[in-house]
């Protein structure tokens, strides 16, 4: 486990690979656990420091995460990495502080509609349950941080639209709650730039000092102009996927999590330095792909390149 | 012909259609002139009102452009649509000055390197001859209007970066030359949306009341990324095509223009109307998807659809 008052700072850029969670939510196939903790190591090794790693949930339900408590392992014995992890309930909140995680996630939904149809609770009782464990949290010998998601931010698939309001309620009750970070996500892809730069302005004056994270999905092709619109609005911890691995449950085929590469690129041309070398990520997507021939792996870089004979780094 | 002095407003946004001239650049194969009839039929009746429709190139040369004078008397027939063509040199001017053209498009490379290698002639030489071209297209009957793009504009395949004010240096000895519009072509996929918008706000103030057009690729993902970077820069005219056909010459097996369905999508969640019908535009790409089924087809909104449950329109 590393220093975690610095798994992530407002003076720098940071961006969660969450292909390893995320990405794997949906698929049919997964990689095995060496092709895992490689995946980890190679983009590691290409200036990744934050990884997404699974979720504690019961290994009938999701077997793709059933090595979640190796692949923490892996990213501890990793310098200056961070690995994070969803707990959905006490029971994975428990599991978890039983490993090396650096960051657990939780997720309150931003309608009462979506939260009874997903999680089966109220967002009242969500909330509680991110206090629960955040005390569990701090009561173990080495506590890791505790994150909080409000997923479907910018527009729900249930309820429809969410207001800004509505959203900065339930992140300041998480934060009061205990919450060390807050992450907004569109999780449906519904949102415009406009509306991730105003969101995410909002959050930052609400947040202060403290970073938020918001994630985001291209199932509308607006990943990477709503990334952008994020960094403009005060954000500086953003999620992708190798690839842009993932999907969209509500929309079969779509696209899902914005593509790594691409939003590495972003952001060195838009003057954010992320010490990732792309040239290096770009070739990790071998390893995925030959665990999953039928996935599709996207990105524009893996393709196209970097611009030669110019510093396309601002 | 239309109203010229309507084709483009600082009052709306413009999405030019380029896939009949841009993205037919490459193909191997390509519509008949009766498919890309139908295809401008019914991108008209979605809402599409500008279409570049060909080059005035020898047939020899380019034979997917061979029908450009009929699909000018097409778009003429429909009320309130307008027409644009490549003209590279006098006799295509000549040519297009027959026909019912609403816009002749003159390109001038932003780099001599590329100039010299592309068209075989000097810049200065370039921009004589958009001066030749508007002497000859004001003493026709029906003068069409003459917009020159600079290709290049956001760095060079061949001379590497460019700066901002050589940019500007020659957007104004095109203005001086003749030309009622201008266009600034990220031509290799080469730009950022910081890069984007600060060019995009230094064109729109030299430019004062006069609209200019930018002409954006996605070869590096960045494509709806800069066309928002491009509104907040004070852009109003956008180049796009349906599918995000075409390619880039220079990085074989990238994605090309900017996806037209997605561009949409993006202008009107950032609050500019575009008055086109989605669902509609979107069923369009059977049309050429069906003449060329060896070419890919981009796009996110053609997979996933619109959000629905809520408007997304701001």
């Amino acid at each position: 486990m590393n220093n975690l008052s610095e798994i992530y700072s407002n003076d720098r850029v940071t961006l969660r690979e969450v292909g390893l969670r995320d990405g794997l939510q949906m698929v049919r196939t997964f990689p095995s656990t060496e092709a895992k903790r490689r995946w980890i190591a190679a983009e590691y090794a290409a200036g990744v420091r934050h990884f997404e790693v699974g979720s504690f949930l019961p290994v009938s339900r999701m077997p793709q995460f059933a090595d979640v408590r190796e692949l923490i392992t892996t990213v501890a014995g990793l310098d200056g990495a961070y690995s994070s992890a969803l707990a959905l309930n006490e029971r994975g909140a428990a599991d978890a502080l039983e490993t090396e995680l650096d960051e657990i996630v939780c997720v309150v939904s931003a309608t009462e509609e979506h939260s009874q149809a997903n999680m089966r609770r109220s967002r009242a009782d969500a909330i509680a349950l991110v206090g629960k464990i955040a005390d569990l949290a701090r009561a173990s010998s080495s506590p890791p941080r505790i994150n909080v998601a409000i997923s479907m931010a910018f527009g729900c698939s249930i309820a429809g639209a969410v207001s800004h309001s509505e959203v900065l309620r339930l992140l300041e009750a998480c934060l009061e709650a205990g919450a060390d970070n807050v992450a907004i996500a569109d999780t449906v892809g519904f949102a415009g730039p406009r509306q991730v730069e105003d969101l995410c302005s909002a959050t930052a004056r609400l947040c202060g000092d403290r970073p938020f994270i918001v994630h985001l999905h291209d199932t509308r092709g607006m990943g990477i102009a709503n990334a952008s619109a994020a960094l403009d609005g005060g954000a500086r911890v953003l999620d992708g996927s190798l690839g842009g691995l993932g999907g969209c449950p509500f929309a079969p085929g779509a696209t899902g999590n914005v593509v790594y590469e691409d939003l590495v690129f972003l952001c060195e041309t838009k003057g954010f330095a992320t010490g990732i070398d792309l040239e290096a990520l770009t070739a990790v997507r071998a390893i995925p792909e030959a665990e999953m021939p039928d996935e599709k792996f996207y990105g524009a870089l893996a393709r196209a390149g970097v611009p030669s004979g110019l510093e396309w780094r601002a």
